[in-house]
């Protein structure tokens, strides 16, 4: 969920605005996105989004947030045909104001003024930006990697980089998520060369490759040994088409002539003249490559004597269910091949120096990845000769403040998470989650009674019903007892005279609660529901 | 979930009885035991569980399954220890026949005789098994490592696998869980020497060392380093108390005078005299290092200068819930070390091929670990020139039937999961999880009509109550149109005269699901209650 605002008097520029999907306790929830407090209450200052690249934690949110903060989006040509998508399905495309940039180029924004630098990443057209204002340059890497031989386009511009930097810049925000690894990331370019191998080795069998749906790259390379083996491909999964359809549209990706076909169009072809392309590398349980392991994909089924490559590794929390889908692959005979079919799209610890000794920040902020990754980026800088006072790891809405006099931490702007459920942005905090933690724990006991407000008479009920808790036909007994307690402690408490109905309410609930607690260990939630007659 | 019965005739062995913990979707559930059905229907039959060693995924459905199968169990001497635990805790001592069997010890099962061979393992007095029977040799690795360096004990007895491998072996029951892994597994002591050198170069700081609780081998080590360090010891998390007390108890682990102390006194001890050896390596949320991290300790808070050393690796699946702790821990100032302080307790490929050299089976069945790594041995097992027709990848529940005439997969035994939740064993189906995963996504709502049955009037409701589904100040206006809905609905259905209550509820459980799908797009549990007035 990567968004930071840089603000100089009355200029506030937002620099990506992206989702992050929901932790493992965020029941039901769609999608997480961030909270904008901050720019609502200075909205007349903010003169635009400008976009690093792509991925949705990057460009995600923005349908959500342009409908708030409607504000002109900066971005290079292929994130903004990935975001162009966004606002489509949004019907935001007649309001939102859109500038393709170029590489070079500078925008003028408020006080300040920002140039797009070339770097290279996991999806095509990563940008990383020169913050130009009165205070002093800002250089932002965005997400990014060195690539000396990317597929598509040039290497990032690293003269660019040194000559910003021989101007002097006031601050590094350098992307974080490798810090903790040593050595370089290796160039795109290599897992072409794997490929490559790989086809050649597997001649006889239908191939299968999951990889990321954003990595055009990767598709690119793909395609290129697919063609070199004389094979056509398919693409399949519904993200992953979306993508390249755009590329394709935007020439960030270049296909042969009749190469790609119609998943229709397979049954024309032998298994060795085949290449799908799909979605699912993480183990998603709804993506194409899950489908066809479980079976329950609609046109293709996995078979003994295919070969699937995983072109991808796990992201972290992901290792369980890419087991579950490898081992469902293995079962019905496919051979399944994940090692070494993947580079990384971020800057390992000798680049992040390389960057460091190019831009020679005065303040160094690392950015992206976990805490951890930031403290490890700190460990660098440190390393490099950045004083420890002149390194910030800022924590969601930390304000830094950069002036003549120093830097410094200076108070909180309001950040969170709002939570998209449905069509509903928002509606869902954490009393209705904490009720779905406790519904999924141990389901739900009912309780309902007809009580005659009149004459303080049970006039029917107690029904007790229940979801979740347990199998009823090895329970009716249990609810039976429950029932009879409910009717007499209820029956006594009415003839006591007490026909304050919250009172009662709370009654059933601990005497109920207690009873379950006693009989299963468990503790549903308890429900008692009193309707007047 | 390690089982595994043996039969020859009118003889069943049961090798290992563990439990295994809920998946993600199984809402709710405690633990999980296997379906001892076959068992049951030959429950004369079964002369003894043989246990190869202590973790809980290879002892701890015993209790459960010992109330229905009651056949003394045979254990080496650790492993009884923290089998006769768990016995206690149920009220099973006096009705279990145990017996406490050394290495190079035969004990006569039947037609079975079964003797216990010295391996290595991540848990002190781990066994494998040589099964004799009238039909041959089966040797059974058990969890195992090859370790000539062991910290306590004897290194793996290779001389008597060889010996027995030299009478002739049908088959080889060999550990593959790190048969994925090329090389040989690293000796517990480096550890020690690792831990050694973070000591030395952490002489200010407080250190805090999680591992896994049951790592006997690993605590001392720990113990060992604070002792040369001379620092006072606290063993921290409940697991792991009693596993260092029972091994304590045995003299598995070896503890110099007033080097353990209680956690009340670490008061009386500069920080840099402490050591606490905890629980939560794999961040679960109970766990004492997790409750250190988030400040909800009630005896240890984390401070700047501390130093966390996590002498354990992520299981696959526990990655983000780690790094979590990590980050917080880091947040609080703590040095947190996590590389290369651990080594795993699991043969990798050159070991593996080690003994299949040394038993030289006519058959191979990999056992333990994911399908993908049994793959992976079937694979060694090739290149070691056992036919691939000799090699046998067994699913849950497979009969493998080894005769004069060979072996074959011939059929199935019934297999399953029995849900534990609370004290319910088994009470918790397909039903319940199916509505706990319900009630999870998007709640509950809840519709009551009162009905007289003998006007077929409504006489009260409808009321409707929602639970995890959105918060209701933000709904009550959906709240009450979906009210009116229903009102009109069901009136106007029993003025058309339908008094089947089961025909009203589906028009309930339609209009209202539909409703609520449209002004939503949520899918609640729609679960509506008649009461008969």
């Amino acid at each position: 969920m990567n968004i930071t605002a840089f603000r100089y008097e009355d200029s506030i520029i937002v620099v990506d605005c992206g989702l992050s999907f929901p932790d493992d306790d965020m029941l039901g929830i769609d999608l997480v996105i961030p909270d904008v407090t901050y720019l609502l209450d200075n909205i007349d200052k903010v003169k635009g989004f400008v976009i690093t690249h792509g991925h949705e934690d990057h460009i995600g949110a923005l349908p959500y947030i342009l409908k708030e903060v409607n504000a002109p989006v900066y971005a290079t040509r292929l994130t903004m045909g990935l975001i162009e998508h966004k606002l489509e399905e949004h019907g935001l495309m007649r309001s939102t104001r859109r500038k393709v940039v170029k590489f070079g180029q500078f925008i003028n924004l408020g006080d300040f003024r920002v140039e797009f630098i070339k770097t290279n990443h996991s999806i095509v057209d990563a940008a990383a930006l020169a913050i130009y204002s009165p205070a002093g340059i800002v250089v932002h890497t965005g997400d990014f990697k060195v690539d000396y031989t990317p597929v598509y386009g040039d290497p990032i511009d690293l003269q660019r980089f040194g000559e910003i930097g021989k101007k002097g810049v006031l601050a590094l925000l350098c992307d974080s998520t490798n810090a903790e690894r040593p050595g370089f990331t290796a160039s795109e370019k290599t897992v072409g060369a794997t490929l490559d191998t790989l086809f050649r080795e597997h001649k006889k069998s239908r191939i299968i490759v999951a990889t990321f749906a954003s990595n055009v790259d990767r598709v690119q390379q793909i395609i290129n040994a697919a063609y070199q083996y004389d094979r056509k491909v398919v693409v399949e999964g519904r993200s992953m088409v979306t993508v390249i359809d755009i590329a394709q549209k935007l020439e960030c990706i270049k296909v042969p002539d009749n190469t790609l076909i119609d998943i229709d169009e397979l049954k024309n072809y032998p298994d060795n003249k085949q290449v799908i392309i799909t979605t699912g590398s993480q183990g998603e349980s709804m993506a194409a490559l899950s489908r066809m392991a479980s079976g329950q994909h609609k046109k293709i089924s996995i078979k003994p004597g295919d070969t699937v490559i995983f072109s991808s590794t796990p992201i972290p929390g992901n290792e369980k269910s890419v087991t579950n889908v490898v081992n469902e692959l293995m079962m019905k005979g496919a051979e399944v091949i994940f090692q070494d079919v993947h580079v990384s799209g971020h800057a390992c610890q000798e680049d992040i120096k390389l960057i460091y000794n190019l831009v020679k920040p005065k303040y160094a902020v690392p950015v992206h990845g976990e805490y951890r990754h930031l403290v490890a980026q700190k460990e660098i800088a440190r390393k490099l000769g950045i004083p420890k006072e002149n390194t910030f790891i800022l924590k969601s809405g930390d304000i830094l403040e950069m002036d003549a006099k120093g830097a410094r931490i200076h108070g909180k702007v309001p950040t969170g998470a709002v939570l998209v459920d449905g069509i509903g942005v928002g509606d869902v905090g954490n009393v209705v989650l904490r009720d779905r933690q406790r519904l999924a724990q141990d389901g739900i006991v009912i309780a309902v009674l007809g009580i005659d407000k009149g004459s303080a008479q049970l006039v029917s009920g107690p029904t007790i019903v229940s979801r979740g808790f347990v199998y009823v036909k090895e329970s009716d007994e249990l609810i039976e007892d429950a029932t009879d307690l409910v009717l007499d402690e209820v029956t006594e408490a009415l003839s006591r005279g007490i026909t304050d109905w919250p009172k009662i309410k709370n009654l059933v609930k601990d005497i109920l609660g207690e009873f379950i607690w006693k009989k299963t260990k468990r503790r549903p939630m308890i429900l008692p529901i009193i309707m007047d007659n």
